[in-house]
């Protein structure tokens, strides 16, 4: 069973939660915790044996804790997802694949693509596929067409697997940090479009790839999980942009199965990661 | 104020060791755990703020834990050392740079050489430097003046900063678990002499340094800490004793700052490092 | 269009070969060199513009190059290969997704499973898959199958992707050099069976994988690539093994990419990899 | 003996160099070599064995190689170097102890700070330190003696090394390209002051150092090396300051280590790297 914490610090938290789970004799398997000192803030992941929590620990949980606190008991195990693409196919591959194998901590309701090239992978798989153009139509229907798409699939988060369109500020406001992207630079460095070419020219010596929450900002959400590879003078914008797309997948892969794991808090368009 | 426990594992444990916090008016800066399920052990090493104990502190921790439990409160803040080596510098400048800006979290007390090539740096810092040749005198007897020098500055640690020769196995007993070594490979892999040479010619890709205690089997104790760095078909043997001089320095410098700050237990010849 | 060249060494060898791609008019487009000095021997991968080699070029190269030279004008630019496999996906579906997607550098031309459950996955990509179990009959007559499968499909390599059967001297002799197995370690650490496990036990604080030619020994063949993860003493031996995976099917697709664009020399139970 | 030639791109500029190797009996021990196809540049050096030129050489090169050609045979083996600090001791002691035990490639002439905390452990090297403040003049007179003392040592390189005041366009005019700053952060993310609360505040969860060439803009000259390590919620701007001073150091030593190996061509804001 897991149990997921947030609330203000005080002393003795610790103390009082883990007395708790001795009473219903729940063995503590892993617990991690987190205090911003400066916020006054208290984070906790709890794991702990037998799969069914007793109908009064949501209560006697929240009397020990301080007022306002968020208790997540058994958080949904097998969240549900969309995934949102464009041409490139390597992260949504990885998930069609973990999803496939049940690897992914969630399931793949639908995939939505702004061109139809990734259609025959996602129907080989019996997943859903919607193509919605941005080519004969305005941006605004476009994006009307896949917010209604999302909407109707109702899903636990949204995944941009190399979704090169910019959502508006409702569809982000709508799934506020329930939108994951992979942004393909080590952030905040080149922000926008073509980080590649952006690290080319700034002549770098390693880049990187970002998974983080979607945020108003253009890639400045809260950022879960980053990860870098050398290059050197021979690497061009494509050999970096090849190069890449590893770490890309890897990175999106990790960030998904914190999240997925209810590991990840967000606040202060910050996280906490308890892995 | 630390507090650093290893014990059997029960039930209920974090949560009374933290209320025993609280009911003194401990705050909890900072708490590492980790329980050895199928060995039924418990390790925990806890940051407080105030800086003296309850005198009371120690006997209601044993009231408590298990019987049989390891309790060090406050540890010793500033241990001292002495270090062995042979010609290389590097480990040893690394750590008489840290000890003479006062972050090496422990005191050099002497630096004893079976070469003395390096007895110059030394002076220049201050510091003892004792040299005691193999060339001139039995392996015996040269041991027997090293023993000899280590138990007269009665260090807490002894650090085999490319120390060269194997040491007898009654040194390693007086001293079990208080010496530390850098072993020029990701250990298993290359153990005893040369192991460049080794990886040179098993050619392998990577190369690594390992940071662990000493034991009565060569290169066979508890790792600490352990690191590599890619190498390709260009590297000589020689180049990659050179490329893994960086993480020689690296890895010690890591592993004794673990071991200074009380962040290391050992058990079955293995560690547990709560970082 | 690529040149590959291995001969003995001797002075002027980058000189005629670059005078001779100069005559032709061919543009160097890369130009990877080594020479292992102790063995007197020259390596050498050129990338030059133009698809269609001068039909004299062969014998002009032998002209000017030691007797005896290995020499490839315009490798076959894609392989054809066979996946053995038993239970575990990861590898496998990397190189399925690869090879539907074009980017593998090779085509899978069938997978051989001692399991059948890489079946389905297989067939959703219209790929042959062929089940020889190891139950219902000898290891002998199980080999002996597979062999037979193999040669039918007379690929360039075949490709161990988790295959955690022994293959015999005779089939590895019959596929020298041309078997590509992933081993779940950083070699030579953990030869052999379950090395997860063996990790656990000597308590190491990193774990690798290493993609490797197979030979006559164990887990002794050339090393082509490897890469390690960082685990701590939190992690059990299946722990490591899910982390591992990653780090698996990475090092193995760097692997392929490399000796399928023909990246990859073998000599002396080593290779140059010219990158 | 080391050639280094920076000139425009033409077919057989290898070949025609290689073969005048080849006409004065100089064996290769190593060529590293770079084309950039956009700007239509070549780089190389070129390692041969024997220690003398022939005095013909460098005209030969100039006949085989296009007008305005760079050509520089056997540059000097031990390049002379200032050094400017202000508090942190971490990256000046690396050079120190390099410098003392040769390993450094360059000679340290002197040590400048704007504070004199490191003046005792230069004298421990017997290097000179001068101590320039900023406290009881202006900026511009200060820097004026900065300026004063490094022209009076006349050396090849200025190394930054950790100097926290932003020096005058006419002093990095005066040394363009001969100034190597090392810079708190993954250039470009980060520039200007206190790179490290400003990674604490944006939550990134890996942070970086970059040594780089000092030009008019402010950490934005050519980038050397540049390497990262990963942080964590857990980390306090404080924590991550104290974990870069590893790889600031390992970074500004490896970048130190290719400048002084004539390693380093520099062009249009960025650098060609041969290792």
């Amino acid at each position: 069973m897991i149990i997921v914490i947030q609330c203000r610090d005080q002393v003795g938290l610790v103390a009082s939660i883990s007395a708790l789970m001795a009473k219903h004799g729940y063995n503590i398997i892993s617990l991690g915790e987190h205090v911003d000192v400066a916020e006054n803030l208290f984070f906790m992941r709890l794991e702990v044996d037998g799969d069914q929590a007793n109908p009064e620990l949501h209560n006697e949980l929240q009397n020990i804790l301080p007022a306002g606190a968020s208790i997540t008991i058994n958080p949904l195990p097998n969240k549900e997802i969309v995934v949102l693409v464009t041409r490139e196919y390597h992260c949504l591959a990885d998930i069609l694949i973990r999803n496939y194998f049940g690897t992914l901590g969630a399931t793949v309701k639908c995939v939505i693509g702004n061109h139809n090239v990734l259609a025959d992978v996602c129907h080989r798989f019996d997943i859903p596929f919607y193509h919605v153009s941005y080519e004969d139509q305005s941006k605004e229907q476009a994006e009307q067409k896949i917010a209604g798409l999302v909407k109707q699939h109702n899903p636990h988060y949204v995944v941009l697997a190399k979704f090169m369109r910019i959502l508006s500020p409702q569809f982000n406001k709508d799934f506020a940090m329930r939108i994951i992207n992979i942004h393909h630079s080590f952030l905040p460095a080149f922000v926008g479009a073509n980080p590649y070419r952006q690290a080319f020219e700034r002549g770098v010596k390693l880049i990187g790839a970002t998974a983080h929450f979607v945020s108003d900002e253009l890639d400045e959400g809260p950022i879960i999980a980053q990860q870098i590879i050398p290059v050197n003078h021979a690497h061009t914008a494509v050999d970096m942009m090849n190069a890449g797309r590893e770490i890309e997948t890897s990175v999106l892969a990790k960030a998904l199965k914190l999240v997925f794991d209810d590991r990840v808090f967000v606040y202060n368009n910050r996280t906490v990661v308890i892995e």
